[in-house]
């Protein structure tokens, strides 16, 4: 109702009168009053006059009446552990495909390989609970699904060029704007469950942040809307979702490729592969081609982009390669 | 402690004293006494004399003190719901590897694809908790691991010829003797843990089955001793364990098939394939060659062995197949 309020004051040019917000949305006006003070005190502006309510402005906060329109269930917590256990525990509870679970901050946020995800406000943090049913072999590309989602969206939204990064890295200027982490629960025969997790750096400030990372806000020199891009990269997730066994989202995946053609090192527990980046398979797998011309697969683990004077060094028949500190800070 | 008092009577010809098992086991002879009890009350027929005790006969039980010299974590309930559900709490609440789960009947013993598993008593039910920190692909490796080790295990100790149907049932003159089913929980870099659950026909009656099982009681003629049976196959899992990811482990399987080679019928949500089943990739995902020629793989799903006039179908150009109704009842 909260949603539908706002969207009503938001499309009207003046004010819109409690008697008319009680004829549009078929609730009383004392209803319609208690609502209106509820918005307030989440930090919404609304002037009251005797001509009606306005809205003067909205705080900058991802709560759940701002998405309405896309009709998923959404649980919001202004600071939470990590989204990512709340919505495990709402996936094991039965919670449908499209539940999404938001947070202002996370105080234990969790990347990959049980690492700390940094995740003060101004970041946007949320997982979203999917269950498509595949063969446990093909869930990684639903890292890859969301990674072109994220690029997409923030490439149409901002108009800011974004790449990708394999497995799940998006980059904006070859630094990391964007984690991604998915997690889920399975029997050999399908999925029960895929959690994805997302982390933007929105308007998180550049000091707050890791030298190979950078935030939105830093990039453009200004704050972003935050629930905008959520509520487009929501929306665009949606759009993917149907592609995700397509050969399409391979292909989407490798034009906004900065992996691809390099020369990467990729850290696998017990394992280090040193070799150019060919292609990936149908399961998200990265096909490297070493030097000896051997061609092998990581299916996941740590990438580094490798500087170019690796691969000059390499046909000079060299066993060293120059590595890049700043993990994907060489990618142009 | 019972373990090691059980071991101790049945390793003497005669009678011992309690004042001897106080000696060996470091107790004083009221907890002896305190011991041998509890053991009388678990069935167990222990004859107390002037000389001692003496080990009379076991009752058919899988309790843990039987399998004290594995030291492993072992869970026991005479009923359950399904051990699979069990094991899934403790290894989410962090259960080591090895941590084994074993009912002598499950009230909603689970299969694959959320089927029932008839588990009444007389059979063997477990699940065994895995930590291989393997990439979630290679999962599906964990269920050719289990099937070769219950294959290998009822033939050595039993001398019966076993065969496997992929993806992972074990099979006696064509018929399915045991089920195996494996839960995952991970990240798309590693696996969390894998639960392997493994429902075994021991001693069923065949009364008690569908006309596609068997249980090794009607393959001999006599009721075996799942103890026997149990302890042998916990000693040829961690035996198999470091073999998971090695080229051998498919070798093995390979050598056990009874799929290889059939035409077979696979059936998949929304797709059934049919072709000569001529491999399995590293994944465990088995490849079908088409009447065409053409090569598909079949990662997941319910397989049908077809019977051999399918094949003499096929190469006279027709595209009927005669199916077996009797899943697997045609592995020769």
């Amino acid at each position: 109702m909260k949603g539908q309020i706002l969207k009503a004051l938001r499309e009207c040019d003046g004010q819109l009168s409690g008697q008319t917000l009680s004829d549009l949305l078929g609730i009383s006006r004392v209803s319609v009053w208690k609502h209106i003070q509820s918005l307030k005190s989440a930090g919404y502006v609304i002037e009251a006059s005797a001509r009606g309510y306005k809205l003067i402005s909205s705080p900058d906060l991802l709560l759940p009446y701002e998405f309405t329109e896309l009709e998923q269930e959404i649980h919001y917590f202004s600071e939470v552990g990590s989204t990512m256990d709340v919505a495990r525990e709402l996936a094991r509870r039965g919670a449908r495909e499209g539940t999404i679970v938001i947070a202002e901050s996370q105080v234990h946020g969790r990347g990959r390989l049980s690492r700390q995800w940094f995740s003060p406000q101004g970041g946007i943090y949320f997982t979203f609970i999917l269950r498509p049913g595949i063969s446990p072999v093909y869930a990684p590309r639903v890292n890859l699904m969301a990674s072109v989602a994220v690029a997409t969206t923030i490439r149409n939204l901002l108009g800011l060029k974004t790449e990708l990064k394999w497995p799940n890295d998006v980059l904006i200027e070859g630094r990391k704007v964007c984690g991604i982490l998915a997690e889920m629960e399975a029997e050999m025969d399908a999925v029960n469950f895929v959690n994805l997790g997302i982390g933007i750096n929105a308007n998180t400030s550049i000091h707050q942040l890791e030298d190979k990372a950078i935030s939105l806000k830093d990039v453009l020199g200004r704050a972003i809307s935050r629930k905008e891009l959520l509520r487009a990269l929501l929306t665009e997730i949606r759009q993917q979702q149907p592609l995700l066994m397509e050969p399409a989202l391979l292909d989407e995946w490798k034009k906004l490729s900065a992996t691809l053609n390099k020369y990467v090192q990729i850290v696998v527990p017990g394992e280090v592969m040193v070799g150019r980046a060919i292609d990936i398979d149908t399961t998200g797998a990265l096909i490297i081609e070493g030097r000896n011309g051997s061609v092998k697969k990581a299916l996941a683990g740590d990438c580094i982009h490798l500087r170019e004077e690796a691969r000059n060094a390499s046909s000079g028949g060299g066993q060293s390669a120059v590595l890049n500190t700043q993990d994907g800070a060489d990618s142009s």
